[in-house]
């Protein structure tokens, strides 16, 4: 027996970017959130401390501020791109770079040219695989909290000795959106991609009728494959974030799902994949991201 | 020497709750976390445990959620107003009580009925106390944050043996508003007011020159009291949500105010009260809420 | 092409269980956050909302209480293991399952049979104001979580018509305490003064039978003020952090005050003030502290 | 009727200051979150903008760092007194400071000189699959927070355009440990395995000199590997929770690496896996946690 080491990355994480530019009197900002990986072979600053191949983290960060100011940042899949073929490119030992991005939105005010009020607590997000000279981008949103009133139902589930949910026809149904969806071939206008395809969510979970939240989500999946042949797959994790019916009957009041109780904890959580049966090979395009 | 029983309040805090109105098939939501806090003669069940006086901090979250049955909720002024007075009304040993409701926003999904997307972390709130038949309403938002790129300057501060800060003429200036008015008067349209008052607030940060964050404050509070006659005082509370310029010449890069670091911690931190010298009296209007 | 189903699996998140066992008058806790994920075939629920197979993640949840009285919760790989296998046995749709437990840790206070303090980010504070030439220290802790799991009833409140709460003569009583005292005086050792004040807290919460938390809370604040003459007053600010015995009775089990469901929010607030009659003058030293 | 200023205040909150006191081989860590505001005159800078009387709050931060320099810190609320009585005889306008100090606590890892672990929110976790017949149990611990001293060198990195780091062959190397460890092999006793690996796991973070956080890290795993056969492998996630050494120089103080400034973000952030070349096959033992 041998002990080895395994797979492994190292990075910075999280580092706030913000940057403006200026287009005479008229500014646009850009306001991000970068991580970082880098995998290849490390073998050695973990067995001896020997750190000839270890890009610093302090270094990565730098270099994604500079990046910043070298080229506009653009759009964020090709803001990541950039770094991550940049640090494949680097060092030798480096074979491998992943890059998150989170973008958090902004809205001028009223009509003033450099003023901003921040959006929702939204992202629109990327994390960009690159391995050697091939590079898969998985783009996304999260925290995108959704709500209908009616139109959803949950009945026919199976009944044990510990079930006391009762069968509804009629319920609230919220969750908080997180959706990634796995790009494929080139040419992309990523700006577009993510606008129409955020869209295709919300309008499906606004029409679909809701026999179960897996419904929902499936067919938020597939409303995107159907209208958007650049996407390979989707994935999406959707917590079911309850409004219980509050039982008003020991004040002579009816409830007519009129008044709930917002819970926090615990929640339900549906989770699952939309694809294509001829996606695109995967490869490295969902590797150390959160999977199900 | 004796050891006595001083200030004291309780209440639940926190209560989560959703409402659903159904104009035929067009739904409205509102979305609340209220907490409720009672004052008054509690002496015994601190010093005995004798709770004939002591309103069950659970028979006031059924309060809130039955009260949101028995009439429409409205404005969040009004509900608190009418649990506050409900209170005070209810046992002989309370004699005041304090109503803090934060109100979630939500837009409807494009033209769906029942449909709902979150809006941003902002929130909209009130303060109310009622003491006996007296009644103070302080409202406010918070967590608005905005954000200008240009229109900021800073210098002319004094420099001691410890400061090393650069004088600027050019910065960015941001920040996470927290704002609470008092109102004064009568027949205040609450909705209408709060409109009103947060478009001044988000028109003032934009247009107003800044050579301080207080004077931006200033300005801000000066300018809903000169509009807005229902309103005797403004308490902002805006941290400096610091922009750093990345010092990018090791890298043979001149940043012109481009590429920034949004920090965490630690932040400047400005508060300050803006208020008519012929303001009514505050009463109780502030008394628990946090005070600078 | 055909769109299909990927892998997916749902299940109910962060259960908040806490178990009490008696070995006479000895207890022993367990606290743990229990999350349950099931996969198998699922394809039905997704595509048509036909939810046959899927057992209801509020089933999952009524199991994870009703097994944590069916036997000793034991180790959590242990309980995890139980739990897994119940799942992946109970539907023949179901083939898989994953079970996530945190434990959260407690120590006994001192040795006391059935009081505990939670391992916690407990912070020692201070706020210092200077005045001119006057000077008031108010020093405390915060975020010092401690739980009883016998020696607490509450009973006697009033009951108007919004009151369903039962009235109970032996409960879990729990908070986070947030205590500031105000010195008086001069020369204290600050060091000494701290530590002596935080076993006085803790051995009063412990020791004290409990009538209602306020009383608790007053007898914290009095038995600090009896032995520490350097203290004028104590503020202490005590979330009632709820456990709410689990209806075990639809499963043909009896709970005697043995599986307990921690709720987040809402939770009470208990807030107040012990101080001594001949006291300094408080001066600023509250000044914009949060008060009550 | 005039529009007047009211009670204000500003500063800097939350600065985060960690120092290292040696006698000796044996370290002595404070570790403290300083929150300052100033009071006075400060009517100019609100109307006009004039900051002729604004100390910056970036001056008041200098302080901080400086003061705790200067001086041993001692007890917090010395260090308090100190900086407020500071501040209010700085300026002639500034009439009050409240100065606020949260000190976080830190224990000694068993007999060792100059290591820490903080008191924390430390879970024990288990994360269990059970695929048909089949279980996978995979066990660790995670939020556990340690420190040391000294004992870390980093040096020997690439350098390319982007790279500013300076070498350095003593720093401090804090982290906040996430560890998973796989069970293979029967009958194995969760408790006292759980309680071994903790052991080891600090007792190598403490002992290894550190010439990367990627070798402490993957000292540990092996530690691990080599004292309990019951375990297959060891994944490993470990922020580097930077403490920069803050420059002093600009007040005329020498920084021997005796203040830093604790950073939030960004941070490294290392991760990576240490096994047995003949450990059981994983199987689901990882499906659906983070992986890397």
């Amino acid at each position: 027996m041998a002990i080895v080491l395994g797979p492994n990355q190292y990075g910075k994480a999280e580092n706030r970017l913000v940057t403006v530019t200026r287009d005479g009197d008229v500014h646009t900002i850009k306001d991000l959130t970068v991580s970082t990986s880098l995998r290849g072979d490390l073998a050695e600053t973990h067995l001896t401390g020997d750190n000839a191949a270890v890009l610093a983290t302090d270094t990565q960060k730098n270099t994604v501020y500079a990046f910043a100011k070298e080229a506009p940042v653009g759009e964020i899949e090709d803001f990541a791109l950039r770094l991550a073929r940049h640090f494949v490119s680097s060092q030798e030992a480096i074979t491998g770079a992943r890059v998150l991005i989170d973008e958090h939105s902004w809205q001028r005010i009223e009509e003033n040219d450099h003023s901003f009020v921040q959006g929702s607590n939204e992202k629109r997000t990327t994390a960009v695989t690159v391995e050697g000279s091939q590079a898969w981008v998985v783009s996304g949103l999260k925290d995108l909290v959704v709500l209908k009133s009616t139109g959803s139902e949950f009945h026919g589930f199976p009944r044990d000795k510990y079930t006391t949910l009762k069968e509804v026809t009629d319920r609230i149904l919220a969750t908080s959106v997180t959706a990634r969806w796995r790009y494929q071939g080139s040419g992309i206008d990523w700006a577009k991609s993510f606008s129409e395809i955020r869209s295709i969510l919300l309008r499906t979970f606004a029409a679909k009728h809701s026999l179960s939240l897996q419904q929902t989500l499936y067919a938020m999946g597939e409303a995107v494959l159907e209208e958007r042949s650049e996407v390979a797959e989707v994935r999406l994790s959707m917590p079911n974030k309850h409004h219980f019916v509050v039982d008003l009957s020991p004040f002579g009041l009816e409830n007519d799902n009129e008044v709930f109780y917002a819970a926090d904890r615990p929640y339900g959580l549906i989770e699952g994949t939309v694809l294509r049966d001829d996606a695109e090979d995967p490869g490295q395009a969902w590797y150390s991201l959160p999977t199900f």
